[in-house]
């Protein structure tokens, strides 16, 4: 199976990278299907149904979220209506709306498992993520019931996430993190064979801190005093992710690479 | 001006990793100034005086340290005797023995500064990096002091790194991140002239957790309880780092690119 | 049924203080079962089999624990064989040794639940506290199963200690904090009859920071660096506590009160 | 001198507890000085000029604020032409409006030093506290200058605020704790002479979640998920603070109690 991943569409210009560079790119890496972390993509808090659909329309199949999720509350209800679009699989079971994880069919049959889930250092707890990603796993192991699984894991720890790898490996096609807005150069195949790497990036303007605009981050930072609101930066976004593919007889990956096309960073596309 | 900078090196393993490829890296580049993070030098945890010796024997000019610069003790009275030995800027002032900044002559005359700092965000916190950063700048300016100007940035957040790099931009030649022990690809040089990477990674074996063997760690996060101690891995290490060449006349970046040398990671080597 | 609990130990003060006052105390408050958190008895750091057979002797019925459970490695199996010493419910089910509430038989028949809890707030994370309280209320419910309900709630945050006894109101006895070593006087019975504590306080050297000698801890919070260990204070501890009478009908609070003795806090013991 | 101190005033019922018991209070017990941390008066969120006056009406002679000091965006230029209003002392030098200490004449003649400064532990982070209070202590004496020295440490942590305690002692007459918004039973004057309480606790409803209605914090704590705003409680408040009586010789304190009045909980007003 081929596969990409991209990280947090940050605001309006992170919403244009992906309509102008992932309708090719699905053409040209012959993309069996593409996951998408839109946790700040309605101006740099949380997402919408008609901004989920445009995702979908520009060749998304399914959505992710984080700490993020629910800043814009329609994301209550609208998630409960779509099942292409996921939320952290650690939040509490019973009172949250939505699902953390889901199996998804192919066209051709095959089905790719994929799960959302969020960790817990330095940020908001949830339920621990590690036994919230076991469960998940054992509901449908690879190459048992799924042909692939997909994990991402929005954390801010670069040892969670590692951990997180290294927990998974070999029961997972890809385990790929999300939160800090910048892509990591870690990317490889684990020992076990899950495909890694600690962070996608974001899809948003790096001229910026973190996707937003500079100004009001830096005052903070220096001042320690909160001066205005945080809005995303405006200047053109690189399109960051990661690009796996599967051995469809284990779901292990054989190939990854990451993607970055346009914008600040330096340009990468698999051949 | 001809720098590299090699971020946290963990360990025995990634000490071999330094003496394998860096004399070789140095002329291949042509280097003029080497500067390298050393805090878990000392098997994962902080610095002695026989690994400095080692290092620069290697081919290191300036070492820095973060959040472990005192986990071997020697290190409080070592660094009062080695001004090549630097820890952060932002330790209170009065207490804290050895400098987090110094004005290096190269053998031809041209002058650096190199300033360690250490981030306050998910961290034991110091004084304020910014202001310590605007106090070292000031008393060296690129351009006028010194030829060329190296911030080690030693944080836990992107969103504070990335406003590091902003706040220098234009003041320094290069700011690179430390700690996270993991590489990101966002290697550039910002509006202002500065080149920048959020993190250089660390010099360490990666099929780890952070440079660390994996079985504690994860035990660590799945039984929220500690079995043993943190150990370093030994498999190969990957030398990780970034190469920058300024402007002489204005210390301003004209070429920033990553290292990755050895190990689990892709091989990355600027031509 | 009479009941008293006593806040965290420290160090051999602490356990001296137990010694001095706790059999008086029992007698003259006709205390029918008496719980101690002894997490920091062991020099400040955990607990021993030697240390909680003692405070049984001395009339503790029940020891809880908090994030210093594991300090004394021997506590990993001792507590396997001592149903009267509890640890944080909220530990990952499966892993950990031990259990996290018990029902204990009064010698007349009365059946009373303890609970150990940990926050989750500003401290190194657990599973949900709450989850896990509503599980051990439910399996052993007050006024069905057991005639009496009494929860150690060692947390940092004043927040979640005030959600945890809101949470608990009218389905326990007792919900009393620990963790902050410093006792709270807004000792109270909560609208739906369950008395409340903030915090015990510790029984502890309060001329100290802490419980702990007051040299090392200024000398980090000032020098931000360590300089040696901690060792708990030796002058003369307060036994500090809260006393709870409750109704053996409902087992809801009809009465709630602080115990201080000795040291250097205000004396208060209930008539 | 004979000096009172009140916690966090926390919305509208808080406001109400000091019209209902200050002026009494203030005659009763012969207070030459009254200083109210008023951080959370507005609605539950910083102060408003109109609050201020309505406060020393009712006779604060200080209001000292903490985190939530700019909440209300009024405040920035409002303490600009208020000296008797105070904020955090180690917010940035140079930066930030309005000044975090004040020498204060009394009628008399006699003259006090009031601080307020915040904790670094579990907080936003600040500049170093311990140097921002030695950097005032030292501006104006105890003994020698002020005849008396108030510190309203705003913090989260016991162990930082016992610290501060230790570091002032025999050079303020009061060292008290608040944000916490729950009173300590700690109060007590250290063997140096300096009068301690680690919290005032708040003037607030505390039938609550640290002065909040309790259906939010409580849904927030067990669905991890944000429902709607805060909003202060609005049952009784209860006033609480500490008196303190001061040697005019020495600055240091010969006599200290709690004040608790009203609302849910005990009653204490020293004699
Ligand atoms: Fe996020
Ligand atoms: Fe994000
Ligand atoms: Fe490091
Ligand atoms: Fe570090
Ligand atoms: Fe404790
Ligand atoms: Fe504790
Ligand atoms: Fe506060
Ligand atoms: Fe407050």
């Amino acid at each position: 199976m081929r596969l990409a991943f991209f990280g947090d569409i940050v605001g309006k210009t992170g919403r244009r990278a992906v309509e102008d560079h992932l309708p090719d790119l699905r053409e040209r890496l012959a993309l069996d299907f593409v996951v998408i972390n839109a946790e700040n993509a309605a101006a740099g808090f949380g997402i919408t149904e008609r901004i989920c659909n445009q995702l979908f329309d520009l060749g998304a199949d399914v959505i992710t979220l984080g700490n993020h999720a629910w800043d814009q509350r329609e994301a209550l209800s609208y998630i409960e209506r779509e099942p292409r679009l996921l939320r952290p699989a650690n939040y509490p079971v019973g009172s949250t709306p939505g699902a953390g994880a889901n199996l998804y069919d192919l066209p051709d049959g095959r089905r790719i498992l994929v799960i959302n889930a969020m960790g817990n250092l330095f940020m908001e707890t949830l339920d621990d993520p590690f036994a919230a990603v076991e469960r998940e796993l054992a509901a449908a192991p690879m190459g048992v019931v799924a042909d692939a699984v997909l994990l991402d894991f929005h954390g801010e720890a670069t040892s969670e996430k590692m951990a997180m790898g290294v927990f998974c490996d070999g029961r997972a096609s890809l385990v790929v993190g999300t939160h800090t807005h910048v892509p990591t150069s870690d990317t490889r195949i684990l020992p076990g064979g899950t495909a890694y790497q600690t962070d996608a990036g974001m899809c948003g303007d790096y001229d910026s801190v973190i996707g937003m605009d500079k100004e009001e981050p830096l005052r903070r930072f220096t001042t320690r005093m909160r001066s205005g609101r945080f809005e995303p930066a405006t200047g053109e976004a690189t399109l960051c992710g990661v690009f796996v593919e599967t051995d469809d007889a284990t779901g292990l990956a054989v190939r990854c690479e990451p993607v970055r096309i346009g914008g600040q960073l330096s340009k990468y596309i698999p051949d």
